[in-house]
């Protein structure tokens, strides 16, 4: 066991944690030090939300930067709270430690990650639990918001002739991904395990190594969510894949979706990861989640209203909802029209 | 794996949760089915806490009734809403499950127990985030409240001349858990693993076999917390054991607190416990935890406001809180003093 963490104990690193986080968040009558927070009440309803990323299953240690598994913990959730349309608040950490096998320095590592999230994002750390893992390190984030003023954008308010919007491209998270287990590391060069191929140049390796940023440290949409409430009939961010969340949002909202393969936005790391490894990038796109784009539905003449209301993103239509039973279709170029299979679930891959 | 958990899948998974928990929970605009809940604000500060029990460090699969894992899993963050002496709400759960280990009924049952926890405290599960897990089960709750009208009784409020008070008994959940850890089961024979000396009667069998009920499916002093709420001026609950509880009291209220050795109500199943494995039943009783009792200070003449307020749970004086630097001392019968030390924690066990 690393003898720091077991100088500082279990006791000494919540009162580590309570330091750096200081004394208090903003609107937290009582934070890190009580049995509860204590939060002060506000206008509207509250929103809420947890995602746990856990060691082994969400992402590999060997990955490397700490740092970034903190602020990923963070970014995940204020992704989901974005896809509301509202504004994060408060976050409680449940973090689980195997001290055998992890350091002091590499806890350290990633709560200074989460903070510097929470502190890009204006949440405040305001409670947790900390223990031992017999296993892999375990990270579960519950974070607080505050739901917009023209109220949470849900996912079921899709209605028969909207359209079907996308805010910035998908699939780099994951060329990312794949090109991370393939071996290629921020800032190390090209390894062994991953072919070089003549055609790969300068150009190409910077988009994936721009891809393994999206992967290793998301950005969330927080300020294009909020800009989009009012606008949008119905909201999720992308985290398992299109496949499945435009899916949810079908369900949901009790529509037919129907996406133009051609009108699907590509990041262009994943044409590169898809040309070296044999992988088409369209079905990374659409498969390959953890993107935290924001999909959704709004009017069909809303283009000049959505633009003027995030200037500085790209904001893809990429089909239409239309009346009919649940489910997402995908229509090519050539006319050809499938049923949009969902490629990934967590308890058959 | 298991093929009923394959073939239902992560999301027919939630789906199964959201269709048990119903469409909705009392304030819950929101609940299970979107990025995140949608709750209803109300009157006062809210409260926010979580807990999280992760296999092989606080519960063993094979000491059976996955029913109270979910129980537990509840139990345990309600504790700390009583222990600021305010009412539970909403409950979101992180949820990982390693689906090689674990089955489909199995995780029902846990689940089943949740709910059923749930149910008895008024709390309405409203959201959480499933996931595979590489290693163990993984449970992480938060639950959200509503602070008393009075003001949460925070861990800070404890003043010199204040008497220390302890709700029920304590040491009964670490019998239970040696017995566990030595063999004995619920509904089962009496194991080779554990001695039975002649002494040892149906008496002290009863005993011990309700200490295993204690440790698997606590009881959170809920109504006590909230009529307490108002009398006393620090509380929290007997989660690390009362030598590191009352450490916690000590240091944010800023008193010195000096128990009475003789004074500890000892929960009988320590006592035979602590008999037949020569372990001291004291000891059990101020290190052993998860007793989930309340301990609290309070103005030294409370007894009889007590009395009134918890008229079905005895309430004793353990000592009192001194002007000095923070700390806690164990004074015994015959006069002698010391240190009262913490026996476990988290990274050093």
């Amino acid at each position: 066991m690393d003898p720091a963490l077991r100088a500082l104990g279990e006791f000494g690193l919540i009162a580590r944690i309570r330091a750096a986080v200081g004394p208090h968040a903003e609107g937290a009558l009582r934070g890190i030090g009580d049995d509860a927070a204590v939060l002060a009440g506000g206008p509207g309803p509250l929103l809420a939300t947890v995602d746990m990323l856990l060691e082994g299953v969400h992402f590999r240690r060997e990955w490397g930067r700490p740092r970034d598994l903190g602020w990923k913990t963070l970014a995940v959730n204020v992704s989901d709270i974005a896809a509301m349309g509202g504004t994060p608040l408060f976050a409680l950490l449940a973090l689980g430690v195997p001290p055998a096998a992890i350091g002091l320095e590499e806890v350290e590592a990633v709560l200074g990650g989460l903070q510097e999230a929470a502190a890009r994002f204006g949440v405040g750390l305001v409670g947790g639990d900390t223990c031992r893992s017999a296993s892999g390190l375990v990270l579960s984030l519950t974070l607080l918001g505050r739901a917009p003023a023209a109220g949470a954008v849900l996912r079921s308010g899709g209605r028969p002739g909207d359209a079907v919007w996308l805010t910035g491209q998908v699939g780099g998270s994951a060329a990312g991904l794949l090109a991370l287990e393939r071996g290629l590391r921020p800032g190390a060069a090209w390894p062994a395990t991953l072919p070089r191929p003549e055609w790969l140049g300068r150009g190409e390796e910077l988009e994936l190594r721009a891809a393994l940023e999206l992967h290793l440290r998301p950005r969330p949409r927080l300020a294009a969510g909020q800009a989009l409430a009012g606008i949008a009939t119905a909201m999720l961010d992308v985290s398992d894949g299109i496949a499945s969340d435009a899916g949810h949002l079908s369900r949901e909202s009790g529509v037919a979706l129907r996406l133009e393969a051609a009108r699907v936005p590509i990041h262009p790391a994943a044409r590169v990861l898809g040309r070296l490894l044999a992988r088409d990038p369209l079905e990374l796109a659409l498969q390959g989640g953890e993107d935290y784009e924001l999909l959704f539905t709004g009017p069909a003449d809303a283009g000049p209203r959505l633009a003027a209301a995030v200037p500085d993103l790209p904001v893809t239509r990429i089909g239409v909802a239309e009346a009919g039973e649940a489910g997402v279709r995908l229509r090519f170029a050539d006319g050809r029209e499938e049923p949009l299979q969902v490629g990934f679930d967590h308890f058959r891959s």
